[in-house]
């Protein structure tokens, strides 16, 4: 097999096809933006993954469709946005959401499709259901251990993927490896005792216990950069120190990761791909469609050697691009069906895209816990983004995780006591939000000012919401009638779907 | 095993113990109200209603905690709240609603706690999920067959009937079996040729095939008493005339079970209930927790010859009773678990319990379609409702399949042209609706005057309010703390919840 992958090259060159199948591994970091030096943080030191970027193809325009765990994850899985996939909020607990029954995910699919030949296998967190749609050859989730033992302690993790990598060698399988770390998510309200991040945990340092293979790396928190889109205040500051050592732990578990697979022998025959599920769990980044919540890392390392390398793209790509990539290196055909969103990054690996006017990325965010109802939607081009909050009414929810962290309790203690805080807006403008949000990006980053009631940008907002609306079409949205109109598709309005007017504004 | 349960009360009496264990005959009608002789309708004619409450009790205060169809069914079959069983809302399609994993049912708890002693059967509409939480050992419905012929085809369903009793019989084994209709429920969005509640299915005119065993009953609108909370118009008079057509097939069901039940030699040693999972498919019923989407008939007919028939009751019972009853009936114990919320009525049964101020039921309400997230919670004495709207700040949501009904459609078309109508209340009214709403019930049956915010019922909404969150935190409501804070639970508030403020007011 290993030979045949030999040939295959050669064969297919002579052919005029493609390329021999690779096998993928994709290392998902849990709630990380940008901190490492593969996108210049100068402060977060990530030798890691630094070195994968400098034998990598680094995405300057990566996006999640949505910034919630399950529903990100069910997105890189199914290939589906969370309004298509049926995973509308988290799967975890009393929020209980699953995917739709008849969905097919990657480890199935490429099971049923190449009749077993592809292994599949996943290592630490799962956080999507129900299992019969996602079957992984090899399972080694929270479901069989502790978040922490299987998310946040390397060692273990590499002993999992080495147990992996080697059965795909001895049984000459090529595979779908996914590691999904849990750091750097917060886990302060549920064991405040390791830190906001766990950072202590597996530390070394008084009754922390250790993990072999990590050095933890310390901030000090005065010596920091704060984003512009965060409070420069202490309390940010030690909050961004402590996510910085936890990132350290995924550092050097994306390294042993990598390391394992030379080992293997099979770094050649390997896509590598690093993301995150969504954005950090500060204010307008986790579940938020603002572009903190959204804003990926992305590095995809090619084994192809005519591919890119320590190269920089400006291509902009989705998270639901993820799944189709996947299958294009297992040459497993993409399945028939609009809902499946995504198209493979494949031709980015090979030469830089000329940049287009109608380039833009999609996203939609329904629940994160099943308390918080807050559903919008988003289309984002190179220049603007236009966000639908569907329930603009309300304020805008916040989860039990980020709420008990030290920035939003100062944000809150400050806006309940009218004190100051050096923050580019307010707590009560963060949670009342117009139906409409359209941002210019360029001139605009922080999404500061709407534009969606100006009438320069009438045209802009019109076309924006036609795009938007024809991709909730396409992918079947059971929102895109929301909130005005209800859907009708059934019938008499079978062959001709309609939204049909609630009379809202009478 | 016959003779023994003829043995067993003798035995029992002698013992000071209850008596033998009953079987379950559960009646269920899909939004069905009060259209009935036994509940004192004039024009609907019911005779088996009618004659199976000549021989039962019947119940004048019985309310579900939810009125939509999948949350109620898992409600009479969890014993558990919408909030606490996680059937938030619809179980099919995109709406994808489950129990949470761990679960039980009465199908399940039966055969587990019997030994398998106990046979259970559904037959109708089910629309709970998932499989392995209410597995049935005799399930025909929607799963297998169509919904028209399985929940609407009485002369199947009472062949099915037939066959699962004789099983009962033969294996001589005590049975819970639930029989779920699903008229007179709308279906006119989906198959409008067959009328708007489908009441020509089925009917034997031209091109509508025939049920043996239905002899429809036509009524005239015009000579038909519309119930004060709906507008007087043709088409409600219409659309009353059709739900009374297909009330005549619910009610010519319910007597060939009665008959099938009586044939099999089993009506002497079987507990015959008969309710609707929620309130009929107009404005303030279904979906709302007004009292005309919760107040369930109710008639419940006890083998036993010393309980109670031909009488009604006044005691305020809950469709959360009805799983804690059919335990009672069948002698398992009821599983030591706050969540599942109600009380056998056994006692009611046998005599008429003194009234008292403290009567009172709970509501829970939280989607419908997944589209439609509305969280409410209710609590309701003799005297006082009190509901808490979480999402008040939004329009109140509407379901496809009320939405293209005859009766909305005039209310919207009147909204939008400005014409009146000759309703209590106006469309934007019902959308709009304010956080906490009072009603003296009895002195405003129809909800119109709130009285939340009127200094002299302070203290009556403070006891209630403190009433409903007692109930919430009993029964482990998600939701507890919604809208204007965050609850924690984990942690450092592990040992002792809270309600965290969000600061909204500031
Ligand atoms: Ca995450
Ligand atoms: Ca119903
Ligand atoms: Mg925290
Ligand atoms: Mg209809």
């Amino acid at each position: 097999m290993q030979l045949l992958r030999w040939l295959w090259p050669l064969f297919l060159v002579i052919g005029g096809g493609s390329s021999a199948p690779q096998n993928v591994l994709l290392l998902l970091a849990d709630d990380a933006g940008f901190e490492s030096g593969a996108y210049l943080n100068k402060f977060c030191q990530t030798p890691n993954l630094d070195a994968l970027a400098k034998r990598g193809l680094v995405f300057n325009n990566a996006f999640t469709s949505v910034s919630s765990c399950s529903p990100s994850r069910a997105q890189l899985l199914t290939g589906q946005a969370s309004h298509s996939s049926g995973m509308y909020g988290l799967h975890n607990g009393e929020h209980n959401f699953n995917v739709l029954p008849e969905t097919s995910s990657l480890s199935n699919l490429l099971r049923d499709q190449s009749g077993g030949r592809i292994l599949s296998g996943i290592i630490g967190k799962k956080h999507v259901g129900a299992a019969a749609n996602f079957r992984f050859d090899f399972e080694q989730t929270e479901e069989q251990h502790s978040i922490n033992q299987i998310g946040r302690n390397i060692t273990r993790m590499k002993e999992y993927a080495h147990q992996f990598l080697k059965q795909a060698k001895d049984e000459k399988k090529p595979f779908f490896l996914m590691v999904a770390f849990h750091d750097p998510h917060r886990c302060g309200h549920i064991t405040p005792q390791f830190g906001e991040f766990c950072e202590r945990w597996g530390s070394g340092e008084e009754g922390m216990g250790s993990i072999p293979d990590w050095r933890p790396i310390y901030y000090d928190w005065r010596n920091l950069e704060v984003p512009p889109w965060l409070p420069d205040t202490d309390v940010v500051r030690q909050e961004l120190a402590a996510q910085y050592m936890t990132i350290s732990r995924l550092d050097q578990g994306v390294g042993l990761m990598v390391r394992e697979l030379e080992q293997a022998g099979l770094a050649e025959d390997t896509l590598v791909i690093y993301t995150s599920d969504n954005g950090p769990p500060f204010p307008g980044g986790r579940t938020n469609l603002y572009e903190h919540g959204i804003r990926s890392p992305l590095i995809v390392r090619s084994p192809k050697t005519e591919d890119r390398h320590h190269e920089t793209t400006a291509a902009m790509v989705s998270l639901l691009d993820i799944y189709p990539t996947v299958l294009d290196a297992l040459e497993i055909p993409k399945p028939n069906d609009t809902k499946i969103a995504g198209k493979s990054i494949f031709p980015v690996l090979k030469e830089e895209p000329a940049i287009k006017e109608s380039d833009s990325v999609f996203g939609s965010h329904n629940l994160h816990e099943v308390t918080m109802s807050y559903p919008m939607r988003m289309v984002r081009n190179r220049r603007y983004k236009l966000i639908h909050n569907l329930n603009f009414w309300a304020d805008f929810p916040i989860d039990q995780d980020f709420y008990t962290s030290p920035t939003f309790q100062q944000i809150l203690n400050a806006t309940i006591t009218k004190q100051p805080l050096p923050w580019y807006r307010s707590l009560l403008q963060y949670y009342q939000r117009p139906e409409w949000e359209l941002f210019d990006i360029k001139a605009d980053p922080l999404e500061r000012v709407n534009l969606a009631e100006k009438p320069k940008y009438s045209g802009t907002l019109k076309q924006l919401k036609q795009q938007l609306f024809d991709w909730q079409v396409a992918t079947k949205d059971p929102w895109r009638c929301a909130p005005h109109a209800v859907l009708q598709e059934q019938g008499v309005f079978k062959e001709q779907p309609v939204c049909l007017t609630l009379g809202h504004e009478a």
